[in-house]
């Protein structure tokens, strides 16, 4: 009789939100970093790994979705007794991290600091399809450089990133605002006072929310929320920003700002600000970033001004950018959709100062790793079934220090291989595992091909198209099984690899 | 007048026990992880990447050091109210969550499912010189085979891959027991009785946490651990598993049952074991691996059969093994001291059960990357010093664009260069960032270059040496630096970095 369990078993489950990532996933995202941790290091950047823990005090609050109850991080406090220790918290982008760094090592670090990071963020936000609480970032970040020509380079080098990860020339495009240009249309549209620049702090957040939603929204439910509020589709009512009719038609005349040209959209930018100077100041820039991207070959096809970015992280001050994919996928429902946004940045001058007292100019941007692998998966352009090790079969127990033998001698060849290390007593389970793993080829060796110095060496690719596609005679030739000499498997299982196009 | 501060600062800090990595020490860990990855990859096993949080009650309480009050996990409670949400955690290792998978994916996955897994863990332990909170482990499993072919498989794979890191043959042994013949020993020693085998599980315990520090404490701390306890140097008392001296004696002959061959070895290990039916079994497997192994060609220059080897943890099962670095190095104290344990690991065939309440047969290995460094660093086998990028200097603001197609032209050959991005009002900072950088050349063109359709081309690494050994004549004569044409930047880099063996 069995015994009484003493607890219950274990649920063996993620927690709500995280997910597992087998074998391709893994390898391909792999090779994304790798690829865009290329192009970063081409740039002149360096590495840096923080850890994935920091007190909450030093990653400060900035993420987008302020108005959640849970302010989005996973934390907990040190220490056994409650109330003592520090609290800690997972990071939610890489970014906080960095202005620790920055502020932390600022008399060691090279100025400017160029810095990349990859890595896993993590977010306490509800999980919904798609929407997991842990995926990847890849930054760079140039921090104590002043200059717009920081900006601009790392708008290239987003661009040949998206490139060198395998999205062409012409499916993405790089958009570029300025939030300076932003805080000249509030002051035009009375939300921004220079002189006491922390009124209104409220309402320019709604606003800025509401721009940043003007995809999924349109443009009446942003003029909603800039106004007195708006009601969504499951009754919901969100307060607006309280705007005069006026002063919402600047803003919605800055969304729609994007003309023809980078010249001409500037200049309908500088109409808008008006006399504000931080709103000139924001135009001016925009027009040298422009024009540096200009000079280097980066075209409209690339990169663009468009008033319509404004980045939702609370913490940006200047150029904000975002890169988006233009082709269409399918979405869940079969409807045909823009993919959308995969990385986005800009500048943030005050992340530093938050430690140090002293403004350190800083800009960088962010991809969104699984979004991009997302993306390619989408058109096809992931290989999601890598070929699998050469499987030596067990048909003689006894004999395992010989087929171990084999997998060595093609290992040594640099052949991936293994022994079948289950219970080999059913061979058709063998072969159903040879299948599982997608494996090339399969080796067999009984006593009786043991006596005679053999081994059977089975093309298990031809063996698949031929069961697809033989007649019952061409299936009984059995051409995808061939006999060997012993020594001559290397060079046969070579061979084999080599016509399936997966040799070295 | 400056305003009231509303908050104080926040720390830029690191919370306690955990760090930052930088540059080379990030690259150098990623090219190590690579190197690791492909003999796994070699070897026939699957990438599996799971996320970092898990439940608390998937990840169960397998620490060594059990007698600590936080259970050595970072977790916290999900959801607005205390008492009502799940408990999550950071994982401890990569083996739990693996089970976990094993388990949820029982249907899917092949069987036996080989897999490697690289990435973070985090131990909530009190943090000491070299001793942190987060570190990398880079595992390797299988699941679902019973064979020790698995085991000794294992084995043989982690010593090629320390070769494969930068290991030679000599500087590292991996050391192989079985769990079973240490539960035989403890029959004999009357601390496991087969028919109620949860009997003296404390004592049990306490003589296999008193094994595994036998380096620490030599045998006769051990002794004392086996008997009444042992007061350590700061006065504590930890209570002993209470032995007799007798019984005491078969364990401590145990530790000590090493001999010349694995034969002579497994020999003097059954005497010990005695009448022991489990301890009979762990000595036949002991000899099948050895004699996988020797077919192999793995012999006790590289992996031997140690009694000595228990492995804290406490879900083993079966073989365990252990990789120890043999070369001496010098420790914070300056005397020398073997490096030690670098990688361990064993069979766990109660793990997938605790989910499923079916034993699922396991084995495999862990291997803690950043102690390997820590060691090749330490041999002085890393090269933490990589090449900077070029820096195009900045010697008139208004030519940014020129500056910036100079590095377009360099990173479209290939190679890693940067405009200064900095103030550039003080050239002397420009060519200190550029030695911060560690940068082998740095380009100047000012408007009277410009004009002459030329650039300066400055040999960084010359320029060093130069300034160092040097006469003023020859310092003088600046012959680091060169003239070229405008049109002749890209090839007279590509001189210069093959010149310094930087070359692609």
């Amino acid at each position: 009789m069995a015994k009484p369990k003493k607890t219950p078993r274990p649920k063996a489950e993620t927690p709500k939100g995280f997910r597992d990532y087998f074998g391709p996933e893994v390898t391909g995202r792999k090779a994304m970093l790798d690829a865009i941790a290329r192009v970063y290091h081409l740039y002149g950047f360096e590495a840096l790994e923080t850890s994935a823990v920091e007190t909450v005090e030093a990653l400060g609050k900035f993420l987008p979705d302020v108005d959640r109850p849970n302010e989005g991080v996973f934390a907990w406090q040190e220490g056994e007794d409650e109330g003592k220790g520090d609290w800690l918290a997972l990071r939610y982008d890489l970014t906080a991290p960095l202005a620790r760094v920055a502020a932390q090592y600022r008399n060691d670090l090279p100025s400017p600091y160029r810095r990349y990071a990859m890595g896993p963020v993590w977010r306490n936000e509800k999980p919904g399809p798609g929407r997991f609480r842990q995926f990847y970032q890849c930054d760079a970040d140039t921090v104590g450089a002043a200059s717009v020509a920081a900006d601009a380079e790392i708008c290239a080098m987003l661009a040949d990133t998206l490139e060198a990860v395998g999205i062409p020339r012409g499916d993405y495009i790089v958009r570029v605002n300025n939030r300076k240009v932003l805080n000249g249309v509030l002051e035009v549209a009375g939300l921004l006072d220079p002189n006491d620049p922390e009124a209104h702090e409220a309402e320019r957040g709604i606003v800025l929310r509401a721009i940043d939603k003007l995809d999924r929204l349109g443009p009446d439910g942003v003029r909603a929320l800039l106004g007195a509020g708006r009601k969504d589709e499951s009754g919901d009512f969100t307060k607006g920003a309280g705007l005069s009719d006026a002063a919402a038609d600047v803003v919605m005349g800055f969304m729609d700002a994007r003309r023809d040209t980078g010249a001409a959209t500037c200049a309908r930018l500088r109409d808008l600000v008006g006399g504000s100077a931080v709103g000139a100041e924001g135009v001016a820039e925009l027009q040298e970033i422009e024009a540096l991207l200009t000079a280097l070959g980066y075209g409209p096809d690339r990169i663009v001004i468009d008033p319509s970015v404004v980045r939702g992280l609370g913490y940006y001050t200047g150029p904000v950018f975002e890169a988006e994919l233009t082709f269409e996928i399918t979405d869940e429902d079969g409807r045909p959709r823009q993919f959308g946004s995969v990385a986005g940045g800009g500048r943030y001058d005050d992340l530093v100062k938050r430690f140090t007292g002293q403004a350190v100019p800083a800009t960088g941007v962010s991809i969104g790793v699984d979004r991009l692998l997302a993306a390619l998966r989408a058109k096809g352009r992931m290989d999601d079934r890598a070929a699998g090790p050469v499987v030596v079969t067990v048909m003689d127990r006894d004999r395992m220090a010989a087929y171990q033998a084999m997998v060595s001698e093609l290992r040594a060849a640099g052949i991936r291989a293994e022994v079948y290390l289950g219970n080999p007593k059913n061979f058709g389970n063998q072969l159903k595992y040879a299948d599982k793993r997608n494996s090339p080829v399969a080796i067999i060796e009984g006593s009786d091909e043991a006596a005679r110095g053999v081994v059977q060496v089975k093309d298990l690719i031809l063996g698949a198209q031929i069961a697809e596609n033989a007649s019952l005679e061409e299936w009984k030739s059995r051409p995808s099984q061939v006999e060997v000499a012993r020594g001559a498997l290397v060079d046969e299982v070579r061979a084999i690899l080599a016509q399936h196009g997966l040799g070295d």
